[in-house]
């Protein structure tokens, strides 16, 4: 166990004066808990991910300030898919090479947190001799009447993503590759935007009757709305969104659709609403500045998947999304 | 990236069948989030830690079940050194070699958080060819009231401390130079209690001025009340409690009490308070079946601290407690 003159207690003295105060957050880093406020009567809600070299990047790709982006970024994705507002943000922490500079570039991230009104409030940190390794908690908060749980699908609701798919596993597959990205399409994984006011638009109007962000793949990710709500959907493949940068590829449509179905990491929404909705959700879309399409149709049929392409059926890709942490066995 | 037949959603449902449910965790696994109601008015503390294999254990040391319960421990203890009640536990999640048989071992864990009142209520998993990696975020609440910081501290308070110190320390030693340990000792580093029960008491009560556990050693973290609070402390050396264990190595006084002072993870707690608490105090100690030593006494003197033994001076230990996280520079 090591010791150093420039130990942990300064270094969390550097976090403390980064840190902001918020009427939410009572004291961040400090003591042996934070402490936090919530609004009275509001449900909190909390989520944790880490990012682990190796497994979830690879630093010859990505920089700290992007990592600390990401792992900021994957945590509040899961809070919008709630309808959540952001509270508190606990990390980055990482464990990694023994080096300061290293820890001082994750920092600066903590900056770009109160724009989403998260607030960085502690963290452990911790040094070893094995890859870095990234684990972050976020807190967050909303009425109890406002919160998107993935189980309310109805047969007869539509099926809506924010933004456009497959765009991560594009940029994925090319720094494989070794081929230039366009830092657009770079910034789509590395970078990923947390659609937190979208989330919450479609959760405070009661928009969304269930609701999840495509971390796994939109099938994958679809697959647990299904699960949880004891129905089915029919997807329109022609309708995904895509972006221009995938289009560009000139890959065949069914590469392009199979790779908008499961490719994973995009953090965009998937969520369910009633065709009556269809006005509002056009008007969200046009406040965020984010295009919302409606890409199927919730069924009867418990847990069935129905793929359709201008109105033939459509195989299912043979692998349905991204599973980590394989059995040894 | 690999991908296997027993997947992360299904060790996620084998996590959810063992979560239970309770009026405060009203979702535990199962959606972007879990969700949590508060008691009304309570503010909500927060804190996590890490446990990384080669930085705070080593696997040949220890066993999973331990190390389930220590990484529950250590989390609880900050729960505890604030007097918070435990509402959520989220973990143990591990990055290990791929490998469901250990993650079960792990999840046992979970079994005995619900006597300490926490729910195990997320957590996220990922698997790694590097070392083992816990990393648990622990929930609680307490009214506003109630919440003990490390800032209330005042010149004529007592300094007191739960159980005995040092223990884990030599513990660790001996596991070092491969010596048998008694159980007893063993599990002084092994599987730490928090003094979650003492801490609510101390703080229902009124009672501590300012409270921390005894994680990095007595003297550095005596030194955050001290500089938190802008106090001085005078140590009775000879008050420091000792267990037998401790006591029966045999070595000289000066050795024992430096341990006592300095070394770490003996999870006690370390409070102040006013000389008119003493008798409630014994009466706490009583309850809990847990011994509470005044070891000194607060002083003006702000952040010194005076080290006096049977009423001479007693030289500050050359090393004051652990740090990590060196500087690689």
């Amino acid at each position: 166990m090591s010791r150093s003159v420039r130990g942990e207690f300064e270094i969390i003295t550097q976090i403390k004066e980064r840190c902001q105060a918020s009427p939410v957050v009572q004291l961040g880093i400090g003591d042996d808990c934070a402490i936090l406020q919530l609004p009275p009567g509001e449900l909190l809600l909390s989520t944790t991910d880490m990012l682990i070299e190796s497994v979830h990047f690879r630093r010859d790709w990505t920089g700290l300030l992007s990592l600390g982006r990401k792992s900021a970024a994957v945590n509040l994705s899961d809070l919008a898919a709630m309808g959540a507002t952001p509270r508190a943000l606990f990390g980055p922490r990482y464990t990694g090479r023994s080096d300061c500079g290293r820890y001082r570039s994750l920092l600066r991230v903590s900056g770009g947190l109160p724009r989403q009104r998260a607030v960085l409030a502690g963290g452990d940190t911790s040094s070893s001799q094995a890859g870095l390794s990234i684990c972050v908690t976020a807190l967050g908060s909303a009425p109890a009447t406002e919160v998107v749980r993935r189980s309310g699908a109805k047969p007869g609701d539509g099926l809506y993503v924010t933004g456009a798919l497959g765009d991560s596993s594009l940029a994925l597959q090319w720094l494989g590759e070794g081929r230039a990205l366009p830092p657009e399409l770079l910034n789509r994984h590395l970078e990923p935007t947390a659609r937190v006011k979208a989330g919450r638009a479609l959760a405070r109007s009661g928009i969304a009757t269930a609701m999840i962000d495509v971390s796994d793949g939109l099938l994958a990710d679809l697959g647990h709305i299904l699960k949880a709500s004891l129905v089915g959907a029919c997807i329109q493949v022609d309708r995904l969104p895509l972006s221009s940068a995938l289009r560009a590829t000139g890959d065949e449509d069914s590469r392009l659709f199979d790779r908008a179905l499961t490719g994973g990491e995009d953090y965009e929404l998937l969520f369910t609403a009633t065709p009556e909705s269809e006005g509002k959700i056009a008007r969200i879309a046009s406040e965020n500045s984010l295009p919302i399409t409606r890409i199927g149709t919730i069924s009867m049929a418990a847990e069935e998947f129905v793929l359709e392409y201008n109105g033939n059926m459509y195989p299912l890709p043979l692998h349905r999304g991204y599973k980590h942490f394989s059995d040894g066995t």
